[in-house]
């Protein structure tokens, strides 16, 4: 149970974190981030909660990294149905606290709230295959990094460092594509909220990051067992 | 005392560096470092310090993160008012010595002097509602953090590191919502020398921030008992 | 044979995220991550590398760094070649994935494609003496930090960080000169993309970096021979 | 003899890597790092050090940290002076080659070469009095931070990280005052090609950093003592 209760509250910080600062800081007059602020936001929840709960469910976050650690066999079957589950329900609990607090705003509106998109719905106007390989592409390098800085070999305790900074990376390139998943339930949250053409396009930042986590579990194995 | 003397300097450097950043550099013309570097800087204030004076007091720098601390069964009943005194004065010194180096540039025009805000004093205009629910759950994430990474089982001397970039992360969120504070000394030592308006609202950043710490408190000692 | 599957992949990702960073995001309208996120991102893919195959195969990803550490004589004379080829492969293939990404958009034009180059091809129109200078003293010192960082003496564990933030600096410093190269698998991937005077100038890239990388070997160990 | 080659090597990397980023790339039309790139690359250029030469010579890299280090009780007598000589040196070297570098566009004119100054010579500014108790404060507080995560106490391995992350946070806050010295030797270095009021200025960045130093040296040693 302690489990669930930490995928929850890290996940409901990964959204309110990444996506928070996104809509809240990015676009900010002179002063704003950007998506060199967007990106450092993102890869940084991951690092405050691996060594905030890494110790209690290794800190996944994400359905993705879930079924990437399964495939790779660093993870057990019947825990991933539960994670999966506690970690949309968090995302969802972040972006609602996120959207009290932009609401908060006079003359706030709403737009993509955030959301992953192709095609129209893509920041830059990618179109859905370019998306869908960068979705693949991506959460493949990312679980295949996940896999090797966890690895009984790799440097003790630099995992969560590098695991979250490999996150920032991720999105340094790609938020122009997508706005950057590599992560169904962060996809989700946003997008029950955004509504419209961001929930139609949902079943690919399901599809394709679910994809490049099962062939690095795959890839990963083979080159570098655990045991 | 030694503690004491600690905790002074740290929080000193903490509204020196954090606050500093945002009156000296966040605007500056073409160059300026945006609320990404004021986010880097307070920060790296609480990662140099942990590495700095950790061994020596702890390293709190922040009222809400001793009573927080406290809450979890971490830090000892008699030391939580000489240490928030401490913070306190350390902030006002840091302020006192912001306030001569800004006075040095021709015009310089005070404003709000980094201070914390909400309503029309929130540097994007958010509701006192916003303000305060944005306190408390980045308080609450803020110790949450904490007593993770300072946990037995988190890995030993990456503490600093991650309770810092926690702080960074924070910023990079919720500066445009009450210029963040999460730290009552901090707002203290601001609303001090900007007064009026800032001093009037006070009020929230010592009780929101301490909310959140509370709940964190015992969220965590739930969560992760570190006995 | 894992040895080589783990430097293709690794250089795939150092000109897919470095590149890609650059092509893609770099120049984004108002929101852009300018040089300061392409040097995040060309240092980033050599930290998360580090972490992730490391105990693979060392995570060279760079035939100047191959070569330097076989001067300094901590790399197998036998491997040189297979790890060259492996990395300039997995560059291409990186820069494949970029291409077909890249193109995803309506109206992309390739320009460039983040090549290296000098005079006219050099971003801030630096000259071939400048450019070469630059290549030689960059590599030298990347060299001389990865042969210190991983010395038997230095900190266990940091080395994938420090190494990984010198190519962040190189980067801070030199992608107006050349664009930044250090590594004549990046620069080659790129210029067959680009074609033209690209190609023409990539002997430059080849040449100076494997000097500095030289020069680095020989004076590193006689500084502080790991034996 | 070693040591000071060590010296040699990271004080013309501080000065080439910090000073350079300055010079080639803040002001980069659109693009540049501005100084959140400036103050990244120069405490980047400690961090990398650190790591490359922390176990031959300690990394000081400035007079003035060698100075605080030998008040603090922690460096001989005997090698302070050919510390700072090797130091100076360095940079002097570092500057030399950046000059080629830069002198390779057409057009570059020197400028203030990123020296520092205050009063019109200031970035913002800054009158001579806001510029001393500037450059005694970052650098008491640079070396109460050295101090202390080099102290037996503190975490193996993490100095370099938050010595070389407390210079970029100085540099956030600083550079619009005195371009942020904290260095006579990096001071020193860029005045002697950029000449005129440069030079004339010089003294203050040699007696106030010390000055800072020496406060830091005896205040952290009663603080906490390291035998």
């Amino acid at each position: 149970m302690k489990k669930f209760v930490a995928e929850f509250v890290g996940t409901l910080w990964l959204v309110l974190g990444g996506c928070g600062s996104a809509v809240l800081a990015a676009g900010f007059p002179e002063l704003g981030i950007g998506f060199v602020g967007v990106s450092l936001a993102f890869g940084l929840t991951v690092v405050t909660m691996a060594y905030g709960i890494g110790h209690i469910s290794g800190c996944h976050l994400n359905p993705a990294v879930s079924v990437g650690l399964w495939i790779g066999g660093r993870f057990e079957t019947k825990e991933l149905l539960p994670y999966i589950v506690a970690q949309v329900l968090g995302g969802i609990c972040g972006a609602a606290i996120l959207y009290v607090i932009a609401t908060g705003k006079a003359g706030f509106e709403l737009g993509g709230f955030a959301s992953n998109g192709f095609a129209e719905a893509s920041p830059g106007g990618y179109s859905m295959t370019a998306a869908f390989l960068t979705e693949v592409v991506m959460t493949f390098i990312f679980l295949f990094v996940i896999l090797g800085a966890t690895h009984p070999k790799a440097p003790v305790g630099f995992g969560g460092l590098a695991i979250g900074l490999c996150l920032v990376l991720i999105h340094l390139i790609s938020i122009p594509v997508t706005n950057t998943s590599v992560n169904p339930a962060r996809s989700t949250s946003q997008a029950i909220f955004a509504g419209g053409i961001y929930l139609q396009q949902l079943w690919l930042f399901w599809i394709a990051p679910i994809i490049g986590a099962i062939l690095a579990g795959v890839v990963y194995k083979n080159l570098s067992p655990a045991d």
